[in-house]
């Protein structure tokens, strides 16, 4: 179903929104980050939240109700945290949409909207959770509170897929390189700023962790200078997510230090890819995230290859109950 | 200046307040995170952010006005991109409340309110700003909104800093047990939930990259099983600080899990320390950060001691520019 169309039904049901809450688990919890972020900057009366699922099931916010949007996402639609926030959020009354590319999946049966998105299908696809996440913060804040730049909002979500994927195609030689010089390393640190900061934490918890079983750590590229710095050595891995945007300053700084000692870096820079091109400085921040996860994504698929462990390979998720 | 003052006299001034930002870096923005997690989960109306200094001042929420309170911390007052969002939100009309030890700091001359903290006098001591935050947080919630257990918070403000400073004269031995067993590891995971979550996050990036420069990650203990579990193997370092409340099970799962697979484990569990034996089940939640911080401060002192690496030493901060 179209975010606009949603929000625009659940405005004719109820004109009094206080609070929007996004939750979900891993990768599905950080897909919604972008969502979280645009409405934490730029709404003046909305409340914003953003909860790991089983946090808002043990502690729920007291402002879950009829004045309520929960935002719910799981790729499959049966994470039992996920699946379980959104039966309780729609119980207590708020409106529920779900994200998910599974039809009639348990979390799409708990919600009072549901939205649909590929995945496997290209480099793109695997972006239109977030996409879809971000389009919904943006139809809540120009339906309820008016926002001056959707206009330029809407030209990026017109924009960015095919930008991703050309983005994602170009990157082949570069990411084959990456996957040499890291395929030995024994931690790899991942940190980013503005809407991309959890783009970082994903890339680090899920991509590396997950995926790879590498050991990771992952931090705001602000937070850099209080306190990880001081691991900074020469050849330390690093992984850097550069945004196009307000935030860049952060990011370069980080870089600048990165380099003076040495450390062993990989920047994944949005500028190199024409993010703000294509796209309006005015809204451009928000569109680092999906142009940034499509490109590390060739950066994790040649990690693979040369490490020879599948991205899909697991010790113990699938495979036993926890 | 007492919180409770502070926020009538704010009251006084203006009765619409809209938005409560937290502002901070390192380990004063993770000392915020129990006063905004407080307001996160029982706040209806108020909005609530939280950010390192540089997001705030490069990506500027259009909440800053005179309908907001912005919170601010750093330790020595000195803090180059909080003293900026301080004069930044007291520029745009904010409310600006600082928190410091350091009379006549940067942060306090360019704040409406500041409270002063002491800091090194004692285990306690090194709470306060932590608790003022939170105070602040409650006296917020409770003259805007009203606050159901408002009188057990008092209470629990009461007793925290007694019971943190016995917790930690207590641990000694367990503490050196600690800094025998993790004084090689390669790598040390830090997790935790609900106010806690910063905590873990600040004794990553803080006590252990930044004061013994050993490598570290850290995460929600719930968002452990949609990633991180996967790097779990026999003897893995992990701290685990467990939540006397609420979120309790999400804790006592990822242990279950820890041991099932004989990870190297450590666990700080507030329970042990007698919590919820003086403070109301109403709002125990809320102290866990206070009593964790207390009792891990002497393992990580005992590491430091084992390690023959002082918490002081560093390699960049205070000796270069960056």
């Amino acid at each position: 179903m179209d975010p606009k169309q949603i929000i625009k039904e659940i405005k004719e049901k109820q004109d009094n929104i206080k609070s929007v809450i996004f939750v979900g688990c891993g990768a599905s919890k950080a897909d919604l980050y972008p969502a979280k972020y645009f409405l934490d900057n730029n709404a003046k009366n909305l409340r914003v939240s953003h909860f790991t699922a089983n946090e808002f099931n043990y502690a729920t916010p007291v402002a879950v109700d009829e004045t309520a949007i929960v935002i719910t996402a799981s790729l499959g639609g049966t994470t039992p945290e996920t699946v379980e926030a959104t039966a309780k959020a729609k119980a207590m009354g708020a409106h529920v949409i779900s994200l998910t590319r599974c039809v009639n999946s348990p979390i799409a049966n708990n919600a009072d909207y549901t939205i649909y998105h590929r995945f496997a299908e290209s480099y793109s696809a695997k972006l239109e959770k977030m996409g879809y996440a971000l389009e919904l913060a943006v139809e809540i804040l120009n339906q309820y509170e008016g926002y001056e730049y959707y206009e330029d909002m809407k030209t990026g979500f017109s924009k960015i897929y095919d930008l991703a994927d050309k983005a994602a195609k170009s990157v082949v030689s570069d990411a084959k390189k990456f996957a040499q010089e890291y395929k030995d390393a024994p931690i790899i640190y991942v940190m980013s700023s503005g809407a991309t900061h959890e783009v970082a934490y994903a890339t680090s918890i899920c991509l590396m962790m997950e995926m790879q079983w590498i050991n990771s750590g992952t931090f705001h590229s602000g937070e850099f200078f209080h306190g990880p710095f001081e691991i900074v050595d020469k050849d330390v891995p690093f992984i850097l997510l550069m945004n196009d945007g307000r935030t860049r300053k952060i990011d370069s700084r980080a870089l600048t230090f990165l380099k003076r000692f040495e450390a062993k870096t990989t920047v994944i820079d949005a500028l190199d890819y024409g993010l703000s091109s294509v796209i309006s400085n005015n809204v451009v921040d928000y569109f680092n995230p999906m142009l940034i996860t499509a490109v590390f994504r060739v950066y994790a698929e040649e990690l693979s290859y040369v490490r020879q462990h599948p991205l899909t390979k697991r010790r113990y998720m699938w495979k036993l109950e926890y």
